[in-house]
């Protein structure tokens, strides 16, 4: 697809870079933006700028937060002897959804995955097996993908988490489909499997 | 759908604000960003900013361009006195994407749409009938979706070229499925209905 103006032809290089989107749809994109006020150019290229500048974490359980504690693990209400560990903030967001929880979070910022390089060193278990400790956690909830990867990760940390034999382990319910990512669950699936999480026997 | 930043919320709210991209996409989308490398969000922000504010348009066709005559309108190789009219520059896109094209264009930036509020005088129709004795064009092909608004739209300037009864006119061949958009039409079947295109009767 050849365009009239390098400016078209980089903005559609931009959003093709995007994933899911085409070159088509990125030119229909782009088009829209055009017809638009010039407003709502400023106001998507500035909110996506500042978001990916200005981002910070939680230092507690990495979530992404506008302060230092995110308004999860500063609430309080919430049972903060119960942590549920994911792999993203994806599935912060989706588990919130289903107002099933009301424990707290760890978000390991991935999963184990040896072919794309990334060891659990690359991953935030070590902030996890001090926080236990620190924090009088009950319980341990492992919500991580039933994939390949996800299970790598889920038995790894069901080993280090042995040094601490207080501490229950569970996994959320069967009710995932194998090898189905946790975020594409709907809401009840979801929100059931967390209820009816199973106790991992050590 | 809650976020836990605001900054996450503003930009997924906006990303959600073009056609075609839900919040849960657009969700995708932020968190692909946030993963990416910094630089990758900027040179998209920048992209969008650029095209935006600073694209510019040919004098002559109203096609997008970079400089004040567009490189079709520059170009001494292709025929002048050839004119294909379409309603939106996507159309011209798709039109030389076939390759079966080797005349000039003029875009009138939208169709004739009561409901829409969009007249006549909103269109550059004006500048294409001054066009027309300047510019010794002896055909005009009239390359206008067949909706009921792109039927309108090549009705009226039917009659207004009756004026100039030396130039041909013409419309895109049958071939594009009624009430489709041209757009949408694949090369070969677009490419064809420009080479066959049906000389009208005046
Ligand atoms: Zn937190
Ligand atoms: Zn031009």
């Amino acid at each position: 697809m050849e365009f009239p103006s390098k400016l078209i032809e980089n903005a559609v290089g931009e959003l093709a870079k995007l994933p899911g989107i085409g070159r088509k749809t990125a030119l229909r994109l782009t088009l829209h933006l055009l017809k638009s006020e010039t407003e709502a150019t400023s106001a998507l290229a500035e909110a996506l700028a500042k978001m990916r500048f200005e981002i910070t974490y939680c230092q507690t359980c990495h979530n992404i937060s506008d302060t230092e504690e995110c308004s999860i693990c500063a609430n309080k209400l919430r049972d903060h002897s119960l942590v549920c560990v994911v792999s993203d903030i994806r599935d912060v967001i989706a588990i919130e959804n289903t107002g099933q929880y009301q424990g707290v979070y760890h978000v390991l910022g991935g999963v184990i995955s040896p072919i794309e390089g990334i060891g659990p060193s690359d991953l935030h278990i070590d902030t996890l097996l001090t926080r236990i400790p620190e924090s009088e956690i009950k319980e341990i909830i492992l919500a991580i993908s039933p994939t390949m990867e996800g299970d790598t990760t889920a038995f790894f940390l069901s080993r280090k988490l042995r040094e601490f034999p207080d501490v229950h382990i569970s996994t959320i319910a069967r009710g995932i489909p194998m090898g189905g990512e946790l975020e594409y669950a709907d809401e009840i699936t979801l929100g059931r499997s967390i209820v009816e999480r199973t106790r991992q026997v050590k």
